[in-house]
């Protein structure tokens, strides 16, 4: 049925990626045949509590896993490779990527045992690939990351652009430079619909290239006295090779500490994306064997992580590497919006061991750019391409709607301009596009090794006892008269420390043991009338004393 | 003792308000007199779970409140006010502050029952007034709600200057200019310590003045063509007042919406501090029936607060007031750090009715600004006051260390200048300053009714809580030979769903059954270890087939 209802139809739409920042995967189809660009992750919302990542919900993809004929893979963050392990898992398709994005990916499938059954096919800037009706092409796009791309999607229907994350950085660190020549060839052919990245969409004016973060790094560590340490994404390799350059000027050693950090230096060396001479790089054991101004470390933690390198230093406890008054602590990386704190404290507790610190935004610090484009950036992506329609990417709704009004302002038409949520597709047909049905779309919670299975209910008992905590009440009644065996016993976990509360708690029981004989002198002995009774009692008297509403869990035994 | 030992000694310290962002409360001890500035409230940190306010440990005035004179209030807002109810519980001493400081604070301890056994005690900018061997005078300074003032404080040792939070707006909106002559006559006396406010010593430049707003406010009203709402901290009388004078002029009536904001309106309306002309005012049952472009609507909310009336308008669930297509909604504010994506959900619910939507930085929307002096600011209070010693206050400990290098660049010897944590004490004798003993200072939590009952343990039990859930263990057992009469029954709650689960629990179910029978072959059956081993056994399965730690609760009775 699906099949006849598509046919002849493209479809655009996204399973991740829009109305919030993070989870990208987007889906392009015609008739018969799926291409998936990008599965990421994103991290938990502060109302999920005890979730570890976040993923999107794929149904659609494994009803209809006959028609996916591959994901393409923008490039190597985990917003848009974070989910591959997972989706992998139940949809065995080929992935496309350039080196670098391979590189990182293989590292994860590695983990996840799914190396060795994964297609996967290294693309460039040059490749060509058809997938069923549709034949993908890549351009070179700048981003806080090496091999960026963005797709170009030939289908029946028309040419479908998808930009990736982008910026344009007319002096990028590697020399990679944006293709704005196939950019501006893939307009001039004229394209049906645009999908263009919105992180950046509230920010007037153009993004900095990065190459003005190598200017100020060097200078900060040619007037450090003593030790650099720098905590950046571990991602940002343009950034790292900037921290490298800036060691060798200043004749320091680099010792790299932070699991990923090191994971991404040997990687992105590996396959020729950072460039480190021989002799350069030291083990963090090294330090203390070498003058302070000889030496610099490249740290993970820039967002203030818990467990990070940067975090450990800060409290004293990472094994290997102390920070000494007068040393100089650069964090090169902006906050991630719900990381304020965690950054604010990691720096206060800096300050407390004495090292000079620079930080704050980039427009402050001078050590951090974004790796998206601001306003005048994306409105010339959207001239570059001029599409006649347009999906504003990869972004909060207000993003997507600024991007929007962006689209508007270089001229096209509001109807032809779709602010989309997850799930909601868009169906072009003969050049005209219109609102489609929806398909299924959401949040899938990892928690541990459980994925989805932690649903609202769990989340909201979680919610609930992180606010008030628990409250146990146990009692053993006799199967022959009902009569009290054992118990009440009251449990607190959360509500009260005990020992300081010891009068509620007798009083709590008191009440718990008159509700109970009340009710057996009224013959009501259904269990579930005893709890409710129970919950309603304690919880009333409880709200009264102390304007609190834990968790009522009455547990009724029966022997 | 204690007598002796500050005998002709002069002691400055905070209780709170220093290493933190409010709960402001500032001490000045000669011999057996103490001055206490301000008794303020702050908000819980992320990781205290359920707490609803947190305020200052005050053992120290309780132990000594025969010497404590009175407490000073610089302004009415909540981190210089918000801990009076509770200290003036425990401590009934006379408080000073100006017209509509003594206004707001009026209505809190009428609230807490207080009002009548409170001596309030008027004061304005010329007032002196005598506190046992110290003389406390004030001086009018600029800052996001009117009659807030310093304190100059003429000590035995020599004076003493506490700025309150302060910045320095040549063009204040109600002409309540800063009192830059009696300052600089301060200054010209010779002032042996100074304590200024630190909450801008991150941001370099000066804070614009507020007059800026008002004309962004009354363009963005003029090309409204429907309604507007306007967002901002209840108590920044000056924003509100501009928005009454943009309303005005442009023939629109302000309906106000949220509890905080019909209060401070209407006292401050009383006391002179709001100049809104008879008849602007409109019920928020009005307003549908009048045009749109005749109607402003004034509102609580611009935090993104749950319960707050603009979050409510965005959700389509405020009883009184709806947002339409076409509507305009300014929030005009700054989301103080933790709240951004509260807001940032309050914009997208408002952007997905359809609503021009103004917020974002001051920098960007036009329609905020701060209420601290920036740098420049922070340097000139110096300049004016030229102090031999230097304590920042009112700030994260690394705006005070920023604060603190505004102090030296200024001249200020780097020794005389002193970054103190709650409860350090700088103690001043023949005109020289040295770090004193330590007080008791920390953080009293007030979660419902209960103060200070919410300690670590419990806070450490809803964290655990929060992120796993629980489960609880129950078994009955016969005193007479330990047999298993009931149970064990596993009950989950925020640690899976547990029709999603009954596998893992069915097996969890016989891991606790056969932990007791094992021991109970081997004849332990101390409650304590069975429980212990039960824990253990379950935590160790659970960790292994899920990954998760949820708490673990086992409950034996015995019958």
């Amino acid at each position: 049925m699906s099949k006849k209802n598509n046919q002849d139809k493209l479809l655009i739409f996204a399973l991740g990626g829009v109305g919030e920042i993070g989870k990208n995967m987007y889906v392009i189809q015609y008739g018969n045949d799926i291409v998936v660009v990008d599965a990421g992750l994103k991290f938990p919302e502060e109302d999920m509590l005890g979730i570890d990542i976040v993923i999107p919900d794929i149904t659609y993809l494994t009803e209809n896993r006959d028609k996916v004929r591959g994901i393409l893979i923008t490039h190597g963050h985990e917003d848009h490779i974070g989910g591959l392990p997972y989706v992998l898992k139940h949809l065995n398709v080929p992935i496309y990527g350039t080196k670098l994005t391979l590189g990182l990916i293989e590292g994860k499938l590695k983990e996840a045992g799914l190396l060795g059954e994964t297609k996967r096919i290294l693309i460039n800037a040059d490749t060509e690939v058809q997938l069923g009706s549709m034949k993908a092409s890549f351009f070179r796009t700048n981003h806080s990351i090496p091999d960026s791309v963005g797709v170009c999607l030939d289908t029946p229907e028309g040419l479908v652009v998808h930009t990736g994350d982008f910026k344009f950085d007319h002096t990028p660190v590697n020399n990679q430079y944006a293709d704005l020549q196939r950019m501006a060839g893939i307009g001039a052919r004229g394209v049906l619909a645009l999908l263009s990245d919105s992180t950046n969409a509230e920010r007037a004016g153009f993004t900095p290239s990065e190459s003005m973060i190598g200017v100020e790094l060097e200078d900060i560590f040619r007037k450090a006295t003593q030790r650099v340490v720098v905590a950046t994404f571990a991602s940002n390799v343009h950034r790292i090779q900037q921290v490298v350059n800036a060691a060798i000027a200043t004749k320091r050693k680099i010792a790299v500490v932070g699991r990923s950090m090191v994971n991404v230096v040997s990687v992105a060396s590996e396959l020729g994306y950072l460039n480190i001479p021989e002799g350069t790089i030291i083990e963090p054991e090294e330090i203390n064997k070498m003058a302070a101004d000889r030496v610099a470390v490249l740290s993970t933690g820039s967002q203030g992580e818990p467990m990070s390198a940067l975090t450990r230093m800060a409290r004293s406890t990472h094994r290997k590497v102390d920070i000494l008054p007068g040393d100089t602590v650069i964090i090169a990386a902006t906050p991630i919006p719900g990381n304020e704190r965690y950054v604010g404290r990691t720096v206060d507790e800096l300050f407390r061991l004495g090292a000079n610190v620079i930080y704050g935004p980039g427009s402050v610090s001078g050590v951090h750019v974004s790796g998206h484009g601001s306003q005048e950036e994306l409105k010339l992506m959207l001239n570059l391409i001029r599409p006649k329609y347009f999906i504003p990417i990869h972004g909060e709704y207000r993003m997507l709607r600024q991007h929007a009004l962006l689209g508007e302002s270089v001229g096209i038409e509001r109807e032809n301009i779709f602010v989309i949520d997850n799930g909601d597709t868009v169906e072009f047909q003969n050049g005209v596009a219109r609102k489609g049905s929806k398909v299924p779309a959401g949040n899938v919670l990892i928690d541990g090794l459980g994925v989805g299975d932690v649903g609202n209910i769990v989340l909201r008992d979680r919610k609930l006892l992180s606010q008030d905590g628990i409250l146990v009440v146990v009692v053993t009644l006799s199967k022959q008269d009902g009569a009290i065996l054992s118990g009440p016993d009251i449990i607190s976990r959360g509500f009260v420390y005990v020992r300081e509360s010891e009068g509620l708690l007798e009083e709590a029981n008191r009440i718990v043991t008159s509700t109970l004989h009340k009710l057996m002198n009224d013959k009501v002995n259904e269990w579930a009338s005893l709890k409710t009774n129970v919950k309603d009692a304690l919880g009333r008297f409880l709200y009264e004393q102390t304007r609190r509403r834990p968790m009522i869990l009455p547990i009724i035994m029966e022997v």
